[in-house]
């Protein structure tokens, strides 16, 4: 399976995942040859909305281009979202982390799955930010 | 061109407009093999958010099945959205019309081009909400 595929597969993942807890959920197309800002997903209930890059990967840490985070923040600002970062490590759960939860780099951000299981939200801890508020 | 480039071309079209006019503007990857309700394009700036399916005709009327009209609704229901109708019959700008001003028949919704020149709201008229309010 190619890795485009495996993407939109946990792309899907994610849309069940929150549509069976009664929020609203898209995919995005994509920017395509365009070149605004696309979240991979949208996500909202109770008038909060997450914009969220969404990962997998087989190995134990993640590196981001900057512009990608850049984007990510600046379409949140527009749109009113609070941007996420939902990671999955191989045999691991989903990850999520707000942007200033990833690691700085000169020319990256980063994850590690080490830093991610002392910061992250599961799914269910994400949810709880939900009904509390 | 197909009938679904088309339809791509004409989101791009708005997206670029939306985005042009200071909004966050993302098109929908589509619900694929999903069952769930997923508007064409979503749109946002000062914490409004418009829900839009998006359609091109060359003829003088469209008509669009319940079950489109009933997921868009659906679906803004739970993301807080407003349900747009933006069309764009051959030669003619894009008119913009809420679900309550679609004519009901009794197994569809339809608009015809006198109708929507009527009642739509033009682009920029679209805007002047966001800036009113």
């Amino acid at each position: 399976m190619s890795t485009k595929s495996k993407g939109s597969n946990a792309e899907r993942e994610l849309i069940h995942m929150f549509w069976s807890k009664g929020f609203a959920a898209i995919r995005s197309a994509g920017s395509g040859s365009m070149k605004y800002p696309s979240p991979d997903l949208l996500v909202a209930k109770n008038n909060k909305i997450l914009a969220i890059e969404c990962k997998i990967t087989k190995n134990t840490s993640k590196y981001f281009e900057k512009r990608e985070i850049e984007e990510l923040a600046h379409f949140s600002k527009i749109f009113n979202s609070i941007s996420y970062i939902a990671i999955k490590f191989k045999a691991n759960e989903w990850f999520f982390l707000e942007i200033n939860q990833l690691i700085e780099k000169e020319k990256s951000f980063m994850i590690d799955i080490k830093t991610a299981k002392q910061k992250a939200k599961t799914f269910e801890e994400l949810l709880n930010v939900f009904i509390k508020e």
